[in-house]
């Protein structure tokens, strides 16, 4: 019998988030049918929000573990809105938007931080189809913002 | 009997637009089994569209204004789209698009313009997992572009 | 009989180039049920990326070959993904980034490129919703990225 997702989380002793309140009128998650549509999450920290721009006062580093921050608390989100991730099929579609200079080249590697982490804990199934895209400005002045959709068991 | 979206709509004296046609060479809607995907609309009043960046010639609530003003063009696609919005069961998914200063943090309060107007209409099916981002440039330099999918009665 | 989009392609002329290889830590195309969701593609020619920022120093025409140089590429992903491009049903869904000045108001002239092919090779079938945006920063400094999904006959 596989390993199911949660117990593969605590044998690479990753640690979810609590899961946040949404920043606007709107909700974390919604279902239709056997996939999930996340909304947006910025990138945050034991001391709230990682903010800043890659390129100006942020570098490659800190820019991949802010969205491999944003993947965690989507985890976070997604076990709170189906009870267990066991119940995940597959991650589907991640769109990552990195606050970055004008002419910023490298966002793929920034979006690695959240793509690595689904597939260390997926395996195959955490491969996703993505855009990464570099952006003048996220809410909160966040350094990562993402957005995906998974598919659940059936 | 629960109010219908239609009867709502007057209700609220909310009036449509008249659909604007599409922007280039694609269709503003199109519907896979029960989810309508809607292409995205740039904010516009009786004056044409609505331009402007926020942090430089525009308000916070001109940028309110602005979303209000997709959000209401949408239901006036999908109302042409499908006869009724009557037949809409849910909002599901809403990008928004926010032409901002670079650095500019607070999109999420410019895009509530359009969430709050289907939360007032649709009630708890109005309620949408949403990305707010802030980018340098819009179509028609509009001040806000809005994407988004709903899901129809079966 | 109707002419197929293999044969159509032929009849076109158009060429596909070799589906590239992701460019991170992701899948280039997935399938749920009869819905394929492509990963973004940047724009390529012959000598490689094409860079650079329309208004900066790229021109509105060269803009608009580039969208088409990504939709050539995405028809070569679908391809490879589902082995004969004739099994496509239609394009439903296009995003498309603009690498543009801050201001940028023509991104819907740009993402053309992909959308006069889509509809050149596939008819009424290659008619899709869109979204055109316009941002600071791509992959590579690409000057366009295509995002989108498409659907499979049943």
């Amino acid at each position: 019998m596989p390993v199911g997702t949660e117990a593969r989380l605590r044998e690479l002793s990753l640690v979810l988030p609590a899961p946040p309140g949404a920043g606007g009128n709107y909700v974390p998650a919604k279902t239709l049918g056997r996939i999930v549509y996340l909304a947006g999450v910025i990138s945050t920290g034991p001391e709230g929000v990682i903010a800043g721009t890659v390129g100006l006062n942020r570098s490659m580093e800190e820019g991949y573990l802010a969205a491999k921050s944003c993947a965690l608390t989507q985890l976070a989100v997604l076990k709170q809105h189906v009870g267990s991730l066991d119940l995940v099929k597959q991650i589907v579609t991640v769109n990552g938007y990195v606050n970055a200079v004008a002419g910023f080249s490298d966002s793929p590697k920034i979006i690695n931080g959240a793509s690595d982490l689904f597939v260390e804990l997926f395996g195959e199934s955490g491969r996703h189809v993505r855009a990464a895209i570099g952006v003048s400005a996220l809410p909160r002045n966040a350094l990562v913002e993402l957005q995906m959709t998974v598919e659940l068991e059936s």
